[in-house]
């Protein structure tokens, strides 16, 4: 089977990998064509066009965000260009309203549509160890699941209606920004006790958080090293307005979001948007008149 | 060793029991003189007076909140009762200000006072795995170690100061209100987008949160099982206080603990003292317009 | 002078007016026809297309929203049928991005824009006492301030940046509705002690509020008078989002108008929509244990 | 009739002025005894001790805080030095709680209490203009009008139960607070669209905020004006901590107060404490990018 794979990141490189790796055949577009070409020595072929990738039996989209996602999919004949039982896969964290607005737009021209955003850093995907939130048509996704399985640890079907999976993967990112806030907020509290953050931590992680999520991140605000960042803060901030956007669409408040966002902020406002979404901790340990080690 | 132990509620009765495995007499003191009476069967002696307890070598008091602590500690010849190597650990979850208070008093005396509260419920104080963490005078700190090996799996002794003790328990209490708050709203959203709840914290501890405590309280929340409560929601509302006012002493603000203490005080005016603390989640539910299972 | 109209709701209509007063021939568009149709009868002449009224001197539109605004500006002729020299005011309040927009636009087009949102409810308008926040061209300005005249009070023009008198109309409205807020949260105190909310008020605006905005606002809310509604609460929480959306713009934090937005959304969820966005002090009464009147 | 005074400063000084201007003799008592002794000269008479001049027919406390009022009322003789139909009038800002407790001892004493704090600076006291919160019993509030008609303007009998009246004025200083931070965040947001702000306040208070009361904050804010402080930042939290503090007593949450007092900490924090309380607006606008002018 030839899968098409639009979006050559950091994430996207190891996906490809990976699936070269399951011995599918895959057509490579990235916008910056050297990304894609140094794939093509590891087996990629190079799609001279966006067309071209979506061409394929299954093309998957690994944008950077919403706009990207938009202009490849809407600017183009990306949906022109797929087979009549083509299926469209995007892997990228987009927000819920595009997730919709690809259902139908890919349901009007009667082609199948599947949102599947993963979690899991560049080393997790190189690993083959991502976690696919997904959700679509039924027989769909269970043409999709080979694929799914080369790319990742687990595949979790939320629901039929595609943008089911995007909430998933964007009330995840919530439920660790709201992580990162709230150990900034405690190592405001026991730092002005005079406890060492690295200290709070060890108890922390080595009683009731046993959690590896915990460990990662808590330690990069224990010794604040936020950069380089794994995941910079504008995308973090960027994920909260998705979390916030979705709950607007259906008209319910999500006061701890608003909070984390209204930090982001601040954040930027200081200066922090290069430096990992952790930084938001730094931020809740200035407020209270700490400073930065 | 003679231990007195003061304060025999559900998590005390399991420790003295554990102490009394371990081979250490203890005389039992509680104001409902019942609960203290049950355990002379298993060996324990009965305190007549609260000063009998504090006669021990080491005087532990286990009490239900500040000022149950205060009155017996303030209110009795307590610290006069207390020999002159004597040792009293409040193993409660107390407010900074109180363990400090109580470190003044002590000193004053002559007497070694530690500060160590403990991380679990009464299952695991039954099975002697509470997590201890303490502070205070290093020397005082070993001759009550083997008391804490005796209830508990680990010990974690986080200062030389008692209040950073408990600071660092309130710390803890904070971060788990915190993650009910988190995963109520995530729920609140994810449910909006016809996402069972279950299904939601299924992928959630099995991918970026596998972690037990996510477990427990995201089971609690997604089969919205709040009764009977293991931790009331008035005490987390208390604990949250105490965050706050461990911080207000500083001076310092925490935006999401505010946050969470108004959510709880809702809670109370829904009648929802006596549900698990946990249904802090409730409101975040029924804010976004969805109804209790 | 022959001025374009487009928008005839309930401010509209003594706008129209006003204009005709002064001696204006008004050529009067609205997609529900009748509405301009009554204003025949009072000297106004009917435009059958929006492209009639946009082919005036000076065209004014009064739209509900960005929406409307938009369809009509960017969906029609409108701009094309202007006048070389011809000047758009749009006096509706409407985000600041759509004011850049305008006036990116007519610039683009060799056109005069002015963003003149309007403080007042529909009894100003019809007695000429709206208070007019313009900004624009400067000789644009010159031209309108006739009409202004005509229909408002006082003009305040606060700068060359058409966006700038947006923003200032939004800001505005943040600044009501955290009176809302605020006198809510204060009745939830003081009706908790016991205290009525119309003495209350009437100690209030007796001593240090002595403003109409306060005797008006809190008038509505001690007496739970929220229907009929003066300005619906749909179009106070479109509002608060329009102020978060121009911060968001600049990339700052209001987290007042975060708080007042999520609590506009409860209120929402509670059915409260079509009550006067005064409303939004029912939820802070509700939220503390009182029942509405 | 003969009235005790008891705390001279630049509140109480005006107010036994106002007392001697009204044929009162009036025996002071302060802590600091030179600023007794300055009242002598103008026909006060010293009061050695404070219960000298609790022994007077009605005895008025106006003191800095609790603490201070506590200190005077519990710590000496003063309700043993009241007179049987004697009358304690607090007029300064206290807390609910105070205000029950006061009301308590008293009654057990047979003596009477009135709570009647007042909204007004040092000018308006000088002036008799204040405005007086009053309640207590009806029969003792008759006996206290003449002496609150010296020193007011006007009086307001806001319920039988003293601290009612403590509650009003709490609620008071609370809307305050909240118009700074509103105006605050209303600058940040305005000052961002490159509005200057002198003009934002002109355009607010000469449209819908025509209240004198938004002039002298909002003229503080525009022009940074926070030194000398004509109100300590610091009393400002400790009037948003009274309020927070009534509320919880009533197990109520007031958001808008949270987030106030939160933001007062934080301008602590930065070293702002004894800045005018109008520089919570500061905070607004740091947290926003801008300097301080």
């Amino acid at each position: 089977m030839k899968i098409g794979f639009v979006g050559i990141g950091a994430m996207g490189e190891c996906m490809v990998r990976n699936l070269l790796k399951a011995g599918y055949a895959v057509s490579v577009f990235n916008r910056t064509r050297e990304r894609a070409e140094a794939l093509v020595a590891e087996g990629a072929q190079l799609a001279e066009r966006i067309e071209d990738a979506a061409a394929c039996e299954i093309v998957i989209t690994m944008l950077a965000n919403d706009d990207a996602t938009v202009s490849t999919v809407f600017d183009s004949d990306f949906r022109q260009a797929m087979p009549a039982d083509g299926i469209h896969i995007c892997m990228a964290t987009i927000s819920a309203e595009l997730g919709q607005r690809l259902a139908a737009a890919h349901a009007a021209d009667g082609r199948a549509y599947i949102s599947a955003p993963v979690f899991g850093r560049p080393p997790a995907a190189a690993a083959a160890q991502l976690f696919v939130a997904a959700a679509g048509d039924a027989s769909a996704l269970a043409r999709c699941q080979p694929l799914f399985d080369a790319m990742g640890q687990k595949t979790f079907v939320v629901g039929s209606a595609p943008e089911a999976a995007n909430v998933v993967k964007i009330s995840g990112n919530f439920m660790i920004a709201s992580l990162i806030e709230t150990f900034g907020e405690a190592c405001a509290l026991t730092r002005n006790y005079g406890i060492d953050p690295a200290q709070f931590l060890d108890v922390m992680t080595s009683s009731i958080f046993p959690a590896p999520i915990y460990k990662i991140y808590g330690g990069l605000i224990a010794s604040q090293q936020f950069e380089p960042a794994g995941f910079k803060l504008r995308l973090g901030l960027k994920d909260i307005r998705l979390a916030l956007a979705a709950a607007d669409d259906k008209e319910i408040a999500l006061p701890m979001a608003s909070l984390i966002r209204d930090n982001y902020l601040k954040a930027l406002t200081r200066g922090y948007e290069d430096l990992d979404w952790a930084a938001l901790a730094l931020v809740a340990q200035e407020d209270a008149g700490l400073k930065r080690a």
